[in-house]
């Protein structure tokens, strides 16, 4: 099938149904939580950190490529470490598309015109279209329209895809978000825009290939746009040690247990320092905790949201 | 002067004063606009185009650090170029530093909590502090309160600053910047809560160290938000290609000539392509060219500006 015919709505829903679950596994490494194993060699300047931070995902990414549909790299804690945590970052999201993953950039990225075109082009596209090679990125909208649009444009030719920052799971999100315009919040402002963008791009399976950040943590405003944008997918962040429960984001999917994904990353990545994984597994068998908490979570969500009625593949 | 002592508030009012002038020249470097002699050479792949936008980026700052306070080096363009574009970036970092510029990471960064840390402790600070060792980064307010604050510790820890986005130059700021909430438009209400952590921050010089981006396409926001925020530096974009004019950018003064820089990335960068300085220099003497469009700016602004009150020292 040539590139350009890839649909990023499409491919989410394929991943999903391949696997059975909406589990993103969210990459974010941080120097003080990993295993030991990985901390124990030599001093840690920046480059030995980066090679750390490179070699802990891969083996996250070796554990998790056979059970979920998409990993979703932080760049911040690579950026953290300046060019050499880049690199490392690089060869992160490379292993990860080489194990079959989708790759969910996040960025929080946002310009304007050519500008924001860069970083689309720069992100946005595999197969040595870009220089990150991802299958989507988060975009924040407080520049407005003529900041997405280019986003938009890149991530069509290519078959990618972005998700934008509509409601986040913040506590701050009430500065701005909630603020009301009319009888309007800001976030359904934004909402409603996005959902146009979607429509103009949806694919086969009844969804664009522009998504909407919704968190966790507000399950009714969950409910309300989920209804609001019958098109969008949803990256749900907020899960786990923010305090989202399966219950709450039931309302993210649609019928068929599709039209969002939901991310978790301490609560996986770190899973061996979590209590109830530490006296089952301990440090040195990491893995086995990273294995058992992606397990569980996917087990949650099947029994209390629709995700239960995928037709898995 | 052990580095807590720095100030960035203090830092930036006293290279302006050095400089006797308050611009900001934009490192945007764009492959098809870069002068022949930097694109000639072998094939363009990703490694090849970011060694040429290193090249070239220093060449420029050789031209402008005897006549700026600071340089804004734009991450989009070199993050396209992925992993070694952002190596580029970092040398490019050093060199303006080098120099004895300021350095604005331009990169719109954002998040919440300990991933807004890792961005801010990962660009701001110098002297082997952070991965890209820079004094100050741009900031988008989206996310809301706790998105900010973990930029703004890091800033006053380490003697640097940022500067959030409040109204942008681009026709778009109207989505969501211009939104009117009770009287107050989301601008506004951004702004005001900028100009309380500047107070908080504030230096020997009046200013604190958490500035507003606000655009010289908006005069009259400009005026209004000098008038609002009296202890926060703005950075003015829009200058030159975007259709703002010395005269558009003089209310974001103060009456001895700080409160303000303003940023010019094409007109100066590429000035050999502007039509008034191809016939005057054409390609061959392109860093002629940015030396000319460089002064021409500074002569327009201290002229039409109380940046022409200024006691340089």
């Amino acid at each position: 099938m040539p590139k350009t015919e890839r649909h990023f709505g499409d491919d989410l829903a394929n991943a999903v149904e391949r696997t059975g679950n909406p589990v993103v596994v969210g990459l974010d490494p941080r120097w003080e939580q990993l295993p030991a194993i990985f901390t124990d060699a030599g001093p840690a300047d920046f480059l030995k950190r980066a090679e750390a931070f490179e070699k802990f995902c891969k083996a996250v990414i070796d554990v998790v490529a056979p059970l979920v549909p998409a990993v979703k790299p932080q760049a911040a804690f690579f950026e953290e470490y300046g060019p050499a945590g880049m690199v490392a970052l690089g060869k992160v999201i490379a292993y990860a598309r080489s194990r079959g993953l989708l790759v969910i950039f996040d960025g929080k990225r946002n310009d304007i015109g050519s500008t924001a075109e860069a970083y689309a082009r720069g992100i946005l596209g595999r197969d040595g279209q870009s220089g990150w090679e991802s299958d989507a990125v988060t975009v924040s909208p407080y520049l407005g329209a003529d900041s997405l649009e280019p986003f938009v444009e890149v991530a069509r030719d290519r078959g990618a895809g972005l998700f934008v920052l509509v409601k986040t799971s913040n506590p701050g999100s009430h500065m701005l978000q909630d603020q009301v315009v009319g009888e309007t919040p800001i976030y359904r402002r934004v909402a409603d825009y996005v959902e146009g963008l979607s429509d103009q791009t949806r694919g086969k399976r009844g969804y664009g290939i522009v998504g909407a950040v919704v968190g966790a943590t507000y399950p009714k405003q969950l409910a309300e746009l989920r209804t609001a944008m019958p098109q969008t997918w949803f990256l749900v962040p907020g899960f786990g040690s923010q305090g989202g429960t399966a219950k709450d984001v039931a309302a993210a999917f649609d019928q068929r247990g599709l039209g969002a994904v939901v991310n978790n990353s301490r609560g996986i990545i770190f899973a061996h320092s979590r209590p109830a994984y530490r006296d089952r597994f301990g440090e040195p068998r990491w893995e086995e905790a990273v294995e058992a908490a992606t397990r569980e979570m996917i087990a949650q969500i099947r029994a209390e949201t629709p995700v239960g009625n995928l037709s898995t593949g």
